[in-house]
């Protein structure tokens, strides 16, 4: 075992970059005790050092020049935690050229261009490591590609953004909506100034682009995931749902269908006793069945400085096991080309639907007879009546065709005893 | 990257060992895709090839000879599924000084002697994998170790036992006693003829030996761990624990205290809201906390061929690809000395006690006076009537050291209007 230590360069001190930086400085003692040699973070790279920050870096370390640290023949492994596909990427492209092994938590470069980055990798013989860029401190992305290495897996289900799944945890345990909820969020700092990425569920699509690729062997184009986020998500859909024994959780979904992919991200009921039911607040969950593993579930905090700084520093430790044993390469890409995605309009799933229409006998019949002659059939219905002459219809329909609900949803919007359609939310099982 | 297969020798083809050989014939394509070679199945050792079993061995390939596999020069790795720490430690300790890398399942072994087993295979060079020791398929060994490493962890609690948490659950479930849950557990193959080391938590204190050395950094006596079973749990206890919002589950139990280590397996109350409170039936779970990695948990099936194969199989791959990069110790033991275990009347503990007395007027005050006498504190308190002149009291006590605890329940033992002090379960927040 060689006395030499590691050197790193980080790109980035913001959350990730100083959680890292903070975690390599006070926890040197245990890494020293699983690598037997140090980490040495050489230097520090940010175009801002003057942004308040809880923890402070020697003047010497700092730097802005980002490519002075990615040069250095005496740095080993280069941290990109700035986020995006810009210069991050061409930071990290130009570090794998250079010899030296990656470790990124950026979520949209691995999703967007993981293919290149990883080729990159294997041409230049070392390491890219990104366990941070899905679901925090969880260690979903080693125990894919390390500990289920010899289990095929049918199913991946994620609750992979904290200030979605924090939204959704208040509206139903507090009943306010969503509006008053997300700026409560943002006054707090769960949610981002621009919540967009979050609540549109990009951030989401993201990560489950990562995570598909590696659980099902095939790369994920991003961009042909479906999409829905959660913000015509109500308390009265969340109070439905609780009063049918099921919570609303916004879901990143990767399933095997013969040879292709179902994708998508989307708010979703789950039954109450689904082991990924239970999470709540900022919390992440990955839930994984296969036909050898069964059902699995990784939980941890999905964000934040040490969550997930500590899954950086587990990676920047693995490249340097690598390093030391000139063991690059030792787990690569297993992707065996591009994945074939299932239309959404050929995905069947279970739906909840939420109706408004006139308070008087027959409708119920009317509508469900539409949904009978289009082959949707009812699981449950609730009917309710409001003060307005009309009623509130809820129902839960098994799983069909989405095609097929669509159809008939487009007669029955057209019914004049319809008010309005107000909510559809799929149903997982 | 090298044509050449890896080839191994399984020892004790049972339940494991069976569910790894079908893995590795089902899942050849996988494993080929994620190694770049093939593991190849070189030889089987078991003592009963005549007992029924559900999958077919090639004739060529069964021996009743195991030191034959060990000692075969073409074979790269042994994989010991036969437990227990007879044989199965001799072949272990011969297969590491024939400078072989060993997979095992075993938890009594590394248990008992996984500092000599681990101390040896430095010594040789080789590596010596376990995941299948803790929780079947659950990565909870790899991410202790990889994923981890740069976190200092406070806390760990895992229902590691699918034997006792399905008669638990079950009881629950059904209000049915333990006596007539465990009888259909051994009808339906989920208890063992002899159940004695799971009802008594002889399993679950190996489990929590391995997970303590690792978490904690320091080997742990196996013995020294603190140990109650599930045999006096009752149904009675576990409708109380609900009405007060909590569930029953067997836990083994590691916290850091300053320099000590509580190491503890027992029933225990947990919040009906912890993440662990959840988890039924055959299923383990693993719950973590730390400074860094916050609260985590890892959930899954904790045994059966093929959820704990696939951990084993994860194992075969993860030395196989040491072998192909010459990278054997990549990952090592990182015990340093022997935990200092804190003496279970030194623990500080909130309890459950529930104690049958004379139903008449100033015998709670009496029994109050005593605890406060003695120091012990009252978080909540609960008094029924029963038919026959007597009540049942059911206290939560406050977290407090258990010699106070012990000192007034002696006192209240000899009350006459104490008839008997049904039951004490921890309680852990």
């Amino acid at each position: 075992m060689p006395d030499q230590p590691i050197r790193i360069g980080i790109l980035g001190v913001g959350v990730v970059g100083g959680g890292l930086y903070q975690i390599l400085e006070s926890n040197a003692g245990e890494i020293r005790r699983a690598l037997g040699t140090d980490i040495v973070v050489a230097g520090l790279a940010d175009i801002d050092w003057d942004r308040p920050r809880d923890f402070s870096v020697p003047e010497e370390l700092k730097t802005t020049d980002a490519l002075a640290l990615i040069n250095n023949p005496n740095i080993d492994i280069i941290v990109e935690t700035i986020g995006g596909t810009g210069v991050a990427k061409d930071y990290v492209m130009t570090a794998l050229a250079a010899g030296k092994s990656v470790v990124t938590s950026n979520k949209e470069l691995m999703a967007k261009h993981g293919e290149q980055i990883l080729s990159a990798a294997a041409q230049h013989g070392v390491d890219v490591q990104f366990e941070g860029s899905v679901g925090g401190v969880i260690p979903i992305i080693r125990s894919l590609k390390e500990s289920l290495t010899a289990s095929r897996l049918d199913e991946i289900v994620g609750i992979v953004n904290g200030t979605t799944n924090y939204i959704l945890t208040r509206m139903s345990q507090e009943g306010k909506e969503f509006a008053e909820v997300l700026a409560e969020a943002q006054r707090l700092g769960y949610a981002e100034a621009d919540p967009t990425d979050d609540i549109e569920g990009i951030d989401s699509t993201n990560k489950l682009a990562i995570l598909a690729a590696i659980a099902f062997g095939a790369r994920v184009p991003v961009e042909q995931i479906y999409r829905e986020g959660i913000a015509a998500v109500t308390t009265t859909d969340l109070d439905y749902a609780r009063q049918m024994d099921y919570v609303i959780k916004l879901l990143a979904i990767g399933k095997r269908d013969n040879d292709q992919l179902e994708l998508r991200v989307h708010p979703a009921l789950l039954p109450a006793d689904h082991p990924l039911a239970a999470v709540s607040g900022v919390f992440n969950a990955i839930f994984i069945r296969g036909p050898e593993c069964g059902e699995m579930m990784l939980y941890g905090r999905g964000a934040g400085a040490l969550p997930t700084g500590s899954a950086v520093a587990a990676d920047v430790i693995d490249c340097a096991r690598n390093i030391i044993h000139n063991s690059a390469g030792r787990v690569s890409c297993t992707c065996e080309g591009q994945a074939q995605i299932k239309p959404i309009e050929e995905v069947e799933t279970s739906v909840y639907l939420r109706m408004r229409v006139a308070d008087r006998p027959g409708v119920l019949g009317t509508i469900a007879t539409i949904f009978g002659q289009e082959g949707v059939s009812m699981q449950s219905v609730i009917q309710e009546s409001a003060q307005d002459n009309s009623a509130e219809i809820v129902w839960i329909m098994h799983k069909g065709p989405e095609k097929n609900l669509q159809s008939a949803l487009s007669c029955i919007r057209d019914l004049n005893i319809v008010q309005d359609i107000c909510s559809m939310i799929r149903v997982v099982e």
